[in-house]
């Protein structure tokens, strides 16, 4: 998907929402667990209640590898449901090797499952990253600034220019790629710091985990991040996905994510993109 | 593994060498395509050829997820036979995410799988590295300074104590482990550098990637990170498996082990350890 249809998708949808799909056996509804694959049961039923509401779907890898081929062949199933949808799609994968180790992970993500971007882990540098980038549509969304606490250990260390490890990766990274086929990961627990990183990347989109169950909130990053391309998808996963737990888990899974699109619908209006 | 059956291991096999698994359908015997499980019928004819020489196995998690479900499938047979030879297995995932998702990982590598260990990113920092860390005899293989050129764009920063930020990771990481579960990968492309790693860890485990295809010297990376307890495991991937591509492609690898094993009996020997 490029930039431009991105784009107008959101517009056309009134949402930046992006949808966690991190599906664990021992927290979906119970009598998923009869039928044949229960994790895809669980994220087709999630997909067709919210794919109106949402700009994009981030399956998060760790949660399909944890149960070996099986949970491979949910995800392939996963990703060949949601491409018959309008959505943009992330392989949260956060990979990153040496060149031609890189290679295989972009074919087996970016063209054999066919998502439309994937998560790179910034510390190997551009070679590591290079790879991700040579396919025409696709997307490498860096990390940059996480959400977890244990983004203070190197991401915010002091380097000796003054400026922090983070924006060294962003600055350094961002000549690497261009805005349209990078995006960068910034966690939402660190709202007030989306204004400096919009200094040094105006235009690209980011992806800011950390909304809901992580405790970051919708309107600060609105305030913090938004450009006038909107710029931002906001992923929400166990806020959603887990909102329900009885045969109504899709209608309460729907009910979240139209409360996120109603405010991002007001976020976008309010900034005249839609 | 314990640490102490490490070092046993390797004293009794005179050899601190890992074996890449880098399986790519495109190099290996082209006579193997009509095997049912061509990766697996690869991997099992070069490890019957190789493991009384070697210390290690490392499956690089790439090659076979280029392959969807049906890799994973030849990744399961692969470890499933390493556990029945006396190695020590590495998967080499470069994983690294927030604490529930790095537990996933964990989950699917080292109890899922049981592979000794497994390679970890840093950049997220310390609860991203956790969860890999409190499993019994499992190590965690933490990204320090990588063989790659794309090390010299995050890793050879300067921070603002002068320190550099590999310097950084290994000082502070240090700490959330021990010599008996963490191990760290410094690429051998950088061997002259070691000395300065062995005043920061004196302890650790190193996994030295980089000698053979990428240029690297077994005899450099011995003078300068030896330890008493011998204190590493050098990896080769395409010199030894990819050695011949006839029907005798695993005598072909044998002989390239052999030479790297008689090697290492050497530097074992002088340095008083076997």
């Amino acid at each position: 998907m490029t930039r431009q249809e991105l784009i107008t998708l959101i517009k056309r949808k009134r949402s930046f929402l992006c949808i966690g799909l991190d599906t664990d056996l021992d927290k979906i509804p119970q009598h998923l667990l009869k039928e044949e694959d229960p994790v895809f049961a669980f994220n087709k039923a999630i997909i067709d209640a919210t794919h109106e509401l949402v700009a994009a779907y981030k399956p998060n890898i760790a949660f399909y590898e944890a149960y070996g081929a099986q949970g491979w062949q949910s995800l392939e199933k996963t990703i060949a449901y949601l491409k018959g949808k309008d959505v943009f799609t992330i392989a949260d994968a956060k990979r990153g090797d040496i060149g031609n180790t890189s290679g295989r992970y972009a074919k087996a993500f970016l063209e054999v499952l066919d998502f439309d971007g994937i998560t790179v882990a910034p510390y190997m540098g551009k070679d590591s990253v290079g790879p991700f980038l040579g396919i025409d549509g696709k997307w490498v969304v860096l990390l940059a600034l996480t959400s977890n606490k244990g983004s203070d250990d190197f991401q915010m260390i002091k380097t000796g220019n003054g400026k922090l490890v983070y924006e060294r990766v962003l600055e350094r990274s961002a000549e690497w790629g261009t805005p349209d086929n990078m995006m960068y990961v910034v966690g939402a627990t660190r709202a007030e710091m989306l204004s400096g990183i919009r200094k040094i990347i105006p235009d690209h989109f980011l992806l800011v985990p950390g909304v809901g169950a992580q405790g970051g909130s919708l309107e600060e990053v609105a305030a913090h991040g938004l450009n006038k391309d909107c710029g931002l998808l906001v992923n929400s996963s166990r806020g959603i996905i887990y909102a329900g737990n009885g045969p109504d888990f899709a209608d309460k899974a729907k009910e979240e994510a139209q409360k996120l699109q109603k405010q991002m619908e007001s976020v976008l209006r309010d900034a005249g993109i839609c």
